[in-house]
């Protein structure tokens, strides 16, 4: 028997993130262009670009900056805003799994 | 800016337990009869039967006593064990929607 759980945040009662975006996200940082994000995703770029634009729109900043021209014909990086909130949700989610996990062991399993 | 979250049971990496099954216990604890409690969580009596039976083949214990007969035509009442299930699962949720709360704001709302 175990625990599992999941968080996600919603703003007016949409939700506006959780686990695929936050794997989004992380891509983008990986891999510095959305394409190459989410195709590991599995996203088609159009639905990756609406997801970060309809992110964007509801939690009011700028996560994604491209970038054009270059060596590599552009790219796109996480804004220092997107990081700071990917950093803080990861460490939200990986918290709650803890809590989780012990609280469970503690009260279903003595 | 809402955080929401949401905890089951897995066994096997095959989900056993979670908000509808709660829903379904707590509903035959109050009103003493399958028939009743499957009408108010909006499902048809033979899936309510057979999510029970399912919950207890996969958590290996009774949870739900037929009564036969009787002024009311029998009823079903939770089984001990299943009483004790749902209190600590509905406390787990309890605990895990303070924490996430509390840590949410903490770390976002700052």
């Amino acid at each position: 028997m175990e625990i599992r759980s999941k968080i996600w945040i919603e703003v007016n009662g949409q939700p506006v993130f959780g686990n695929g975006r936050q794997d989004l996200l992380h891509a983008i940082d990986e891999h510095g262009s959305i394409n190459r994000a989410a195709k590991e995703v599995q996203l088609s770029y159009r639905k990756a670009l609406s997801y970060i634009q309809a992110m964007e729109e509801r939690l009011g900043t700028a996560l994604v900056e491209r970038k054009t021209g270059g060596k590599d014909g552009g790219g796109a990086r996480l804004t220092d805003r997107a990081r700071d909130f990917l950093k803080k949700y990861d460490e939200l989610e990986e918290g709650v799994n803890e809590f989780v996990d012990r609280k469970f062991r503690k009260t279903f399993k003595k």
